[in-house]
């Protein structure tokens, strides 16, 4: 039984009593979230080491990790440090998105050891699992490589499912800059363009949803039209494709198949708001699983911070998961600094949207940072930072005269000047009361 | 005679002309936005090595650098490297914040040497040029720091007029985590309740405007009731405070003085919208000149980023001008690298900013970008980069075997898959087309 499907008979998992007291709410709220499909929580039956989070309305914004070997970087060893320091971060995601040769025993190795919900997309796998090229690639042969990765234990798995004819004809009509940016959609797309045939997860979609729901992995409905590109925002083609999820939303809620949706992409300021409300409408309130959106084309070096712009305005929008960005985006495979830098843009945005959202709990967090900050208490401030090494490392590079100011304002700190003015105040004797 | 004096005579200036230049307008949209107190072009009659800019509606997010030296951290030569990286950086303001010693030979020099238009807090400067106690100075004290600057060349000041004993009634009597955060205005405010006075820059607001239009200093009125929390935004403190700063705007323009309006501070990214809008409406479209806002209060070493996120939105919103923020931010004076941080993250908020807003060419830059990106040329996407020389370190870190891929996706890179289709395919024979 999947958590949907436990969901809708009124039964309450341990996962969602997990998932509950994460997030200070009772239990049944998550269990109606779930049964309703605004909610989902990642939990594939063969992943025994997972701490379940669930994702969705109502709740904290989740972040996920992308790592995974590329056919220049070929290194396990470094993507295990990434993983290990995602982990320590606290993310509630990491996707291995390793595609090149033997992806197996790092999955494996993932699955056994990740508190984090595990996601892959089958797709980039397909050459290192079928050894042969996408001409003599079958629809069967596309299906067994998501089929090994549920067996497996992956939690949730980006498929490109909505990519059909109907959008390829868009696509074909259209006039992009940057056509098709998603891997794992120009793979298919190719594929369907080599064979002449129908998107195979689209045709066969069924068959798709029996596979997913015996291992309850959480369907994340993949944007393969998002925008690569400012100017390619918003257009018939991601719309189109859209159009589709929404419609394949409502079929995986009905197999009993929990189901998230992807976002975009690149696009101006001024398109986010209006991208999450028509992908929360037309996939009919899904979970809404965003990759930025890089909110300008012109920062390569930095996009860890022009998606945490875009990712922390999102998700105060209504978007409920993050995918992290790092400052190698466009770039390179990152290193493991860069993880780390993506990780904290990527947690400010989420925390930030929280905060904006009036998550339970959010505010908290700011208040007692708030009241450090007040008393000048460095010792207090110090833990309470979200990178306390980085925040440790600039208080010690710099200390002033006095250990209760900073080098920015030393004697004259403005925290210190009206404390002394309202904790030694006659309230009987107040100037400013006087005529 | 002033800018807005010489723009409501129908006078086109040669400051005007150049600043209608550098934003592709013509002159005559720059002198209306004079005339009516929507633009201002913050340059004194002194400084003669100005580029002058101009700041306000429908133009492109301008950026301050702040910088000088503290009690603390007293090293002008660090001070002018710092500088020069702006200069280069093209940030269009400078404030200089010294608030030790003997500052007018740093000001002097950076008047003598600035295309940026150079603003300052006098209220930073009493102490090292009146060479007395906060308890010793009289209004007329403080007013001759204020035509000191003036007279050396400062471009534009941020004088806290707003706060007066009306607003010092909402101080005692609501309250806050974090009180006043404004240096400047903090030091006011001490004065008023030492001396059981008015402030004098309201109460003789008049001789204050006389003295700044002989310059033709442009008037930043501070917000020195700013809240210093995501706790304390948009109360009635700060908002009594904008009410005054609105009747003060009218008075200036009046006077022929132009003036800008400073805006917060810590906010949650769900006040900003709000705060642009009652701000711009109180203060009959002045410019706004945001300090962040920061979103969150727990980013300390990152508040680059969560300054990042609140300014690109704030000025998506309307915000005319930031003043950048560094990782230093809440925990020391930022060094050269952070400063260079701060810089990159500003630019980076002012520009994503512009796309949103629709100013003029600001798309034009990153579709640029985008066919670089559609080639998949890093020698052409490098120099197009807002930090070329870190997208370069990046890119020569980790070089794919094939050229024209990264490391990320190697030969499953997206855009080369569609571009083989697209650029091959026959248009009569397309296989999405076929029944």
């Amino acid at each position: 039984m999947t958590q949907l499907e436990a969901a809708r008979q009124g039964i309450i998992t341990k996962e969602m009593e997990t998932a509950a007291r994460d997030e200070g709410v009772p239990a049944e709220y998550i269990r109606q979230g779930v049964a309703e499909g605004t909610i989902v929580i990642p939990a594939n039956i063969y992943h025994k080491s997972l701490h379940p989070y669930a994702i969705g309305k109502g709740l904290r914004t989740k972040m996920n990790v992308n790592l995974g070997i590329s056919e220049d970087v070929c290194n396990y060893e470094t993507e295990q440090v990434k993983a290990k320091l995602a982990w320590e971060m606290k993310a509630e995601a990491i996707m291995d998105l390793s595609c090149y040769g033997e992806t197996a025993p790092f999955r494996e190795w993932l699955v056994k050891n990740s508190p984090a919900a595990i996601g892959t997309v089958p797709m980039y796998d397909v050459k290192g699992v079928l050894h042969k090229g996408l001409k003599d690639m079958t629809a069967d042969d596309l299906f067994s490589v998501v089929e090994r990765h549920a067996k497996d234990g992956v939690d949730f798995m980006t498929i490109h499912a909505g990519l059909n004819r109907e959008t390829a004809k868009h696509i074909m009509r259209n006039k992009r800059i940057t056509n098709l940016v998603s891997r794992g959609g120009s793979i298919l797309f190719a594929w369907m363009y080599m064979h002449g045939k129908e998107n195979p997860f689209y045709e066969q979609f069924d068959r798709l949803l029996e596979l997913l729901r015996k291992y309850d992995v959480t369907l994340s409905l993949g944007d393969g039209c998002r925008s690569g590109s400012g100017h390619d925002s918003t257009d018939a083609i991601q719309i189109s494709e859209l159009i589709n999820l929404g419609e394949l939303v409502l079929r995986a809620r009905r197999a009993g198949v929990q189901v998230m949706v992807e976002g975009p992409g690149h696009m101006p300021i001024s398109d986010v708001r209006m991208n999450v409300e028509v992908a929360k409408k037309l996939t009919h309130g899904a979970p809404l699983y965003v990759l930025g959106p890089i909110v300008t084309d012109v920062a390569p070096g930095y996009d860890h911070i022009t998606a945490a712009i875009g990712g922390a305005l999102s998700a105060s929008c209504g978007a409920d998961f993050l995918c992290y960005v790092t400052p190698a985006e466009h770039l390179r495979l990152p290193d493991v600094d860069d993880v780390h830098e993506g990780i904290v843009a990527s947690k400010i945005a989420c925390h930030a949207a929280d905060l904006a959202k009036g998550v339970k709990g959010a505010a908290l967090w700011d208040e007692k940072m708030s009241w450090a900050r007040r008393k000048v208490d460095f010792k207090e401030m110090i833990p309470l930072a979200i990178d306390p090494a980085k925040a440790r490392r600039y208080r010690e590079s710099s200390k002033p005269e006095d250990e209760f100011t900073c080098t920015m304002c030393g004697s004259m700190c403005p925290m210190k000047t009206l404390d002394e003015i309202l904790n030694n105040r006659n309230p009987e004797d107040d100037p400013f009361e006087k005529k």
